[in-house]
């Protein structure tokens, strides 16, 4: 390591995301991107902000999308929305702010692999708590000391949603405590938690634009909750980066919010395609975790999941595969569309029968 | 101060960025963007990345971004190219994995006004080094112990550049420290320091696409450095947020680097203008610093600055006014279009004359 380096830097164990590949013939269902487009509006919008005005920096705010976000949900004010480059800097600053204290926070022991590496940027201490066998998150567990609670819903890479009660019983029983429910996948499936924002002052949700808006390809997240808990969050913002949104991001964002209709009718494609895929999988002997997701968690008691997952590189096909504890015998399958994930199945079948 | 907040968000004093009116009649003179566009090769090539493939994650690692950038510069490789959301990102960054020692860091007293907050952020000590009397850096008051050294050539908001000989004799003289040139202005005049990232390891140069590449609206800035200074600046970027740069940002920063005739002509206009102004300024009774960036900083000897910005405003036109110790009579000006800047100075002469 280079005498350059800070003890900070010396530390990290970075993230590593899930493979982008350059070939583009691919049936690529490791990463959970939307396997439809944006809404026609966002890219027309889009082309009509690449102008000379590009120039100029954006509102350091994005007060024009925090708007539009707050109509979407209808029982939140704009104030109550914090915006970020990607969910992945949303949660970045909300650790900072609100998950660093002398109690380690808590999460399960499956989960997003970033929340660890966010504990080792900014020393924060953490415990895991297990999911059961069912990998299903248990609220009994959480009842002890804690600095803050954070987990997605539905959790990842297991798609299982938790429901409403569930969370509500969760900040009732930590009022002290800042709960963070991440909700990337909360669209195909799950019932959200910004329902709650108003009775509890202690609840962040954080979302993307990146899964069910289709706009992995723009890298915008928001986080929703109390006066309070935003403050802290631009705090961080404006003593890190007071521009985290161009102005293409903020205003194809603030179109693809405004698309109801193209929302509705794309991620209810996924949750179809989802219900057909996991049936087909099932018949092939796999084990099918419930998912509320935009991908499915597989395991297949006979059949090694790391040398399936190589199988079906080879045949043009990327799935993802963790090498972790309690795990390492599953499959990650994004939902694609029919066509690709009626590919993935017939590969399947070829490779449990070769 | 709510008790969710951890205690780093609590002792943050957040910069505050310059005015982003909503206005859109004003001349606006006090955020140093490019009076000119960018490239119409930059438009025409974001307009054709807006598609559906904007559902896709981008490049995490934006190498074809490091790629241009390394071919414009010639004598550096890709891998010593770090690219951020804009230059704050990679500076936020820079502070973290380089200068969080046990010294305190070295910069200006009058400087840009980030860097006591990225300092506060990551509870980085700081002693700031008084310019002389006509704002020039001295190199020799930096020969005392530090964990690192930043300041921005040219400076801000001063505009003075330093020579490439007293950068080379700061090096030498600082071989355990890390040193970061913050070249936001460099191209309307200086001599960039990314000549001597081959011969200094302990080198690092910021550049953004904010002003000389008129893509303030896009959010890019980069670094160049050794392989070890890069490689400190992944891990913590991969330690925040794995795709810091959205698809249209990487097309369109990759389009505006290889567009050197475009690059060319607007900076030279711009500092065919500053030459003028200057002038035009001085003419009024201003002094005018020697500036090497797309602005000037300028106070009358028999008119208040406060004052003074108030009334332009009154006409119409926003001027940058800093409340900061020795800087509290100088106003910064944007050099705009010869146009924007005639309006400015007929605008002074009328306030100066009532």
């Amino acid at each position: 390591m280079s005498p350059f380096w800070s003890a900070t830097v010396r530390a990290l164990q970075p993230y590593i995301p899930g493979e982008q590949p350059k070939l583009p013939n691919l049936v690529k269902l490791n990463t959970n991107e939307n396997p439809y487009g944006p809404s026609p509006r966002v890219l027309e919008v889009i082309r009509g902000e690449t102008a000379d005005s590009l120039r100029l920096y954006p509102d350091p705010e994005s007060n024009r999308l925090r708007e539009a976000i707050a109509a979407f949900f209808g029982n939140i004010e704009p104030e109550q929305v914090f915006v970020g480059n990607g969910s992945d800097e949303v949660l970045a600053h909300a650790f900072l702010a609100l998950l660093k204290h002398e109690q380690p926070i808590l999460f399960p022991d499956i989960t997003y692999s970033f929340y660890p590496v966010y504990c080792k940027l900014y020393e924060i201490a953490y415990r895991t708590v297990a999911l059961d066998d069912t990998f299903a998150l248990r609220i009994a567990d959480y009842r002890q000391p804690n600095g803050g609670i954070i987990f997605p819903n539905p959790n990842a890479p297991t798609g299982r949603a938790l429901p409403l009660a569930d969370i509500e019983e969760l900040l009732k029983a930590n009022p002290a405590s800042v709960v963070i429910v991440d909700e990337a996948y909360i669209d195909f499936g799950g019932a959200s938690a910004v329902a709650l924002v108003g009775l509890y002052p202690n609840l962040l949700v954080v979302q993307t634009f990146s899964k069910s808006r289709s706009l992995a390809g723009l890298r915008v997240g928001f986080a929703i909750g109390h006066h309070d808990l935003i403050d802290a969050l631009q705090r961080v913002k404006n003593s890190f980066n007071s521009y985290p949104l161009d102005r293409l991001a903020i205003a194809g964002t603030t179109a693809a919010i405004e698309d109801r209709e193209w929302f509705e009718r794309t991620r209810q494609a996924v949750i179809r395609t989802r219900t057909a895929l996991t049936q087909n999988l099932e018949s092939l002997g796999f084990e099918v975790l419930p998912s509320a997701a935009n991908f499915v968690f597989a395991r297949h008691p006979k059949h090694d999941a790391e040398k399936s997952a190589l199988a079906l590189r080879q045949r043009g096909i990327i799935v993802r595969h963790f090498k972790a504890a309690r795990i390492e015998q599953f499959l990650r399958i994004t939902v694609g569309t029919d066509e690709q994930c009626a590919a993935l199945v017939e590969a399947l079948r070829e490779i449990l029968s070769a």
